[in-house]
This record gives structure tokens, sequence and C-alpha cells, in this order.
């Protein structure tokens, strides 16, 4: 993790570069797959499954009894701690649900706006040796909160074919059923265009590597929504004189032993700080069972330090982490100057693995800068508002000339004369 | 428009087929006018504004002269229409900013969501021969509401180089300053990108031809927001003896002329009524100035028979029509079991026109099924959530059993780390 002194701000862009992979070498398999799927649905999945993952399957779809079997798979404990995860997770979207008067724009002119679920839903959730059970929450409680209908969920198995029970049980407490044994791009094209085993989705949520982002991407262009595009994992931590070194040493290396791309950040005001976190992160790296890849990331990694505060909060909203820990005084003062980041936590006590797991906050978050322009998931990735109006023939009248002038002005004739031939009457 | 009567289930996709052009044709063009201007910048604009518009430019921005001028090119009429209009299209949207309280999840874990504007957007606006002013209040009236501080507008001038003085107006009335005379798929690549002259927006809205269609797709790849991707325009009206076929007629053609892909279709209980509304159709076509358009776009156009009102409704659920005209009895009763629809027009005094430009709800509205996942424009397209929290030490030690039982089923002892390390002090 290089130190790097008050850069120049015209070098921004080069130090916070995050490691992107290029998607040239796989969009043709990807296009391929998504192509094959759509025309050959579950043969396509089935031939893809056994290609990648070395399944064979004659059903892949979770059965009734697998489902029920999980419960006892996992310890209490576990099943203790995923219950306790979704009561918060529950608890802080259920606030999210809005509900918007009807105006009257003027008299005799009613609009109003309805949010109506997303009736069909797609997740993929990551699967195989590193199971996200708790994206199963994060993704299953809003939906099931917002009210979508039909909730799809596509996971690969273990080689042995089964999936980690951790994820039927956490499917199970979200209300999902149908589960199908599938993964990669072959998964996201079957819930984008449906098969004989699959429903089409019209949104598909959730995490993976870069062949099920691609495919996200591309069937996005044949109308399908899609949450975000994911990418690699990020933090950056703000810390001054008050954050101690132990901690966010521990809060680096949660984020770095995600992935070799994960990037961590560290931004402090002393060069000192800088280099106590150093030697605390070189320290707790040698105890991790996944030190090789948390040293991987480190390497995209940097500590910069910037002692004007403002500049400092600049290069924050300039970067737009996906995780944001300000271990500073002030706190609450810099968050509120936060525009660009996915989820932020305050102080010396709320690490992003509180939030990762179990305090009520989403984690399925804008990676690679697109807290720019995204939101994290939330209740309103489930719900479309649809408009409504209704004038009476007084409120016709009141906007009439309005209307007739801008269409008038605009060329279009028959948009007057659906206000002419009704004011004749 | 044929009349089609009871059609079985299993026909209805072939039957509300959208008429669509292939992307194929046109996509090596867009993707090198996206790669130019993105290497070249200004100059690569200058020379797609030249080849495609047959304009050349040395400043593409419009002057603060120009700007100032455009007041007193248009009539009072038109002025004070687009004021009436911007002022419904406020009184609209400002309803719909939202706020969340925070939750506290457990003891000493509190969480919270705060809305932020999306900083730096940018506005396609269709120009040249058919300049869509009133797009530019739709578009420029949420922004400024959300709070959006960099806005940019787009738009390709006519032949001599200027442009609409409508649209000039439209966009100081919400405070629309940086604006260029540029269109097509070169303006998506300037705003995407960013060009010397040309600030890069974090989200591009507005509707566009199949160039700038494209063009934002592909941009979205590269972690650019969009509003959603846009399609030929359509309406469905569903009619039954309640309504004036005089009216829908004019409804139908109002939204016929709008482009020779535009689609519209009637739904009604009773053959007599599409019979009469097509002699109305034919009878109001012989008056109108883009008639030929409108016969265009009647030819993707049906009316279709069903006489079971469930069913009916199941129909327009199926087709997830942009506008939807409902002049039956009950139409309220018959919106609220709309779950697919962009902007829904209730009785026989609330024509589509209206809501195009000035009652108030938003004119950019999900085409082509996409309103089964996306929304119309509103406040939410402006604005992101960041979430927040904060945890005492009582709120961690509260959540740690779960998130250290979590993260080691995930195989995360990094997570579970930066827990225990903060439990140890």
């Amino acid at each position: 993790m290089d130190i790097i002194i008050n850069p120049d701000k015209k070098n921004w862009n080069n130090i916070l570069e995050r490691p992107q992979a290029s998607n040239e070498a796989i969009s043709g398999i990807v296009i391929a797959i998504l192509e094959d799927v759509k025309k050959n649905g579950d043969d396509a999945v089935r031939k893809y499954s056994k290609g990648f993952d070395g399944i064979s399957f004659g059903d892949f779809a979770v059965s009734k009894d697998e489902l029920a079997a999980a419960e006892n798979l996992i310890s209490t404990e576990l099943k203790s701690a995923l219950q306790i995860a979704a009561a918060n997770i529950r608890k802080f979207h259920e606030k999210q649900v809005s509900y918007v008067d009807p105006v009257e724009t003027m008299p005799g002119i009613k609009c109003w706006q309805r949010s109506v679920a997303i009736e069909k839903v797609g997740f993929y959730i990551p699967g195989g040796s590193a199971p996200l059970f708790s994206t199963v929450l994060m993704l299953g409680i809003p939906a099931q909160i917002a009210g979508s209908k039909e909730i799809v969920l596509c996971t690969p198995p273990s080689r042995d074919g089964t999936i980690c029970p951790a994820i039927l049980y956490a499917a199970q407490l979200c209300g999902i059923r149908n589960i199908y044994k599938v993964g990669g791009a072959q998964a996201i094209a079957a819930m984008a265009y449906g098969t004989e085993t699959i429903p089409k989705s019209y949104k598909i949520f959730g995490p993976g590597n870069r062949f099920v982002t691609l495919a996200k991407q591309l069937v996005q262009q044949d109308g399908v929504g899609i949450d975000m595009p994911a990418g690699p994992s990020e933090l950056l931590v703000f810390a001054d004189e008050t954050a101690l070194p132990e901690f966010v040493a521990a809060d680096l290396l949660s984020q770095a032993e995600h992935g070799p791309d994960s990037q961590v950040i560290l931004l402090t005001n002393l060069e000192s700080i800088a280099k106590r976190v150093r030697e605390e992160v070189t320290k707790q790296l040698e105890k991790l069972p996944r030190k090789e890849i948390a040293i991987a990331a480190l390497e995209n990694s940097k500590a910069i330090i910037i002692n004007d505060h403002a500049t400092a909060i600049e290069l924050i909203n300039e970067y737009a982490p996906e995780h944001l820990i300000i271990a500073c005084k002030n706190a609450e003062s810099v968050a509120n100057n936060i525009i660009n980041a996915g989820s932020v936590f305050l102080g010396n006590y709320s690490p992003e693995s509180a939030g990762d797991y179990a305090s009520g906050t989403n984690h399925v978050l804008p990676t690679n800068g697109y807290a720019r322009s995204y939101s994290g998931v939330n209740i309103e990735s489930f719900i479309k508002k649809i408009t409504y109006q209704q004038l009476t023939k007084e409120g016709l009248q009141n906007i009439s000339d309005t209307v007739i002038e801008m269409a008038a002005a605009e060329g279009l004739e028959a948009h007057k004369n659906a206000i002419t031939v009704r004011l004749k009457k």
C-alpha cells in the first residue's frame, strides 16, 4: 500500500483508478450464451451448466424436499443469526415505503402517482465455493416488502449438485420458492428471456463475476431492467487522529479479502496515521486464511495523505466509494458533505461488516464510481411509479389554451385536435 | 386498423408485437462515433455535426446573448403557455420529494437514508424540424427540484445554426444555461465522456432517434446512468360504450402523428365501438397536416375486442403501454388494477395531449413494454439514496454474534476480525 502525500488534483484520476478488466475477451462468449439460451431454452442452460460447472442435471429446479431439508442442515446459531439480520433488514427497508398525495395542479386537474411493485424479479446469487447467502436477504426482503409476486433465484450448485443450505434457508425467510441450480451468464439469460423451466423476469438483481455482470448489461439492451452494473467491491476509510489504527486495518482487510480485484483506500490527514495503519495491516494479514487474496487486493490500494479537510472531502466525492468509513471527529458533519457514496459508516464502532450482514442497510451497492448516479438496492429498486391524471370538463377548459398553443408550436395538430374536439361538445 | 375479436391468449404476443427496427445496421456507426468523441473530444463532435447535420461551427455553445434573445423571438401566448405548463409540472413533481426517518434497528444501531441529487446531468432534446421544447420542462423542472448542480443540454440546431427559441426559453424557465448545438450519437458521447467544451454528465436523459437511443444504451456500459431506453411512442385506449368515438379517434390520431413507427391500440368490449371509432379516425385523418405519418403508424395498429373485462385488463398489463387512456365506466377501479403502464388518463376529458404538455405529469415515459420494470421520469430519477449507519459500542455488541456467525459461515474471516478487534478494546 503506497503512501501518497497531498497529490495534485490533476493526478487524482490516475491515483484513484480502479483495477478493471476489459470485457473484450469474454464478450463473444457471453453473447453466444445469451443467444443460445434465448433460442434453445433449458437445453442450452443444461449444456453450459455441464460445460462450465461440470454439472449434469435432468431437473435443475430445487425441489420442495430439498428446500424443507435446508433448515436441518445448518446450525441453530446460524439460523438465529439469519433471523436477526433479516429482522433488522426488514425494519430498515419497511420505512422506505413512501406514498405521495394526489395534487390538483389546476382546478379540475387531478394528478397522482401510484407505487406498484415490479411483478417478476430474478436474483442471481453467487454460489459454489463462496455462497453469498447474506445477499439473498438483501434482495429478498425488499422485494417482499415492495410486493413483487414472482421471485426467481438462480445460483450455481456445488460439484455434487447441492446448494448451500444457508442460501435455501435465507430464501425461505423471504418467501422465495422458485430456486434453480444454474449459474453464470446462462442463469442471467434464462431469467431475462425465460425457458421452459425458468420464468422470465422483468428485472434482474445481484452480484456476480465478469460473465454474469456483462450478461446483465447486455440483456438490459433487450429491455430487461437490472439493479446496477456491479464491479469489484471497494472501501475508502477516512481517518484522523481519533481513529484506532487497529480498527482501520481490520476494516481495510475485511474489504481486501473479498477478491484480488477489490480496492481499499485509506485517506487521512497525517502520514503517521497511514504508517501505523500499514503496520497493523501487515500484522493482521498474517493470520488471515484468505491472506493471498488480500495481498493481491492491497496491490491496488493506496494510502493518501491530504492535510486540507475540504480537499479530502472533494477527493471522496470524486472517487465515489461503494463503502465509506468515516473514523474522524465530526463524523456527522463529514457525512452530510458526502454526495457520492454507496453506504457510509460513522465512527469507530461502525465497521463495514456490520452493514455487510446485519445492521439493516443494504449491501448491494454501486461500485466503480457508479455511486455518482446509482443508489444501492432499496425499496424503490423493486417499485415502478405509474402516474395518473383525471380531468373534469372544467379542468380541460382551464388547460386547453396552454395545450393548444404548445401543440401548435411543436407542429402537432392532432394533439391540438384531441382538445378541440372535446371543447366543441 | 384491423379488428381482432377475442384473440386467444397464446396469440397475444404476436398481436401486440411492437414495430421494431434492428440496431444491427447502425451499431457499427454508433460505436465508432462514441470512440472517436471519447478520444478526440470537440474535434470529433465538429466532424460528425458537419457530416450528419451539415453544420460547421467554431463554437457550438449557445452564447448568453442568444439565450437572452430567445424570449423576444416567441409569442406572448407561447411564453404564457410554457409558464403555465412549467408551474403545473413543478406542482406535481415537488410533491414527490420524500424523506425517510432514521431507524434504530437494534439498541445502539442507527440506520438512515439520505436523498442526494445527482450532481451532473445531461439532457438530449430532439431539435431541427421537430423541436421538443416541452421535453425541456419535463426534464429540467424535476432536476431543478431535486437539486442537480450541473445541467447540460444538447440539441441539434437547424441548418442555419440556430436553436428553436422555445427550447432556449424553456431552458431558462428551469435555470439551464449550458446549452450546446450538438445532436445525434455525438451529443450523447460528449455528455458521457466530456470534451474540452461539453462537461461530462453522470446520467443522461431524454428521447431521441435510434442513433441517440443506442448511444445511450452503449454509454451505460461505461457506467453512465440513463433515464430509460426510449423507443417509439405508443398509446392504448380502453373504451366501452360510455366513450365517445370522436374523442377516442382524436386520441389515437394524436399518438399516430408522432412517427410512422408509433403504435396505437384500441381495446374495447364491443365490435360496434371499434367500427365507429375507425370511421371517425378515417374522417379526422383527412384534415391532418401529418396525415402520411399517421397513416403509416395506423398500419402498426390494432383494434382488439375482448368481451371479458378481467381478460381485457390482463391484456393491458401484458402489453404495458406507455400511455393508457381509460374511457370506461368505473375508470378508477380499472386504474387500480393496472400494474404495467407509464401514464394513465381517466375518463372522457383526460386526453393524452393534456399530459404531454401541461397537466403536470411527466411525458418522458417507458415505451416498448419497459413499463414492466421502469418508471417514467420523476424526482427519483435525479436522486440517489445514500445509506448511513452509526453504531455505539453497545450497538456493536448487540449485533456482534450475528455478524461473526454469518461471516464465519461465508468464510470471510477478516469480516469477523473487524468485529472482534473492536470487542477486545
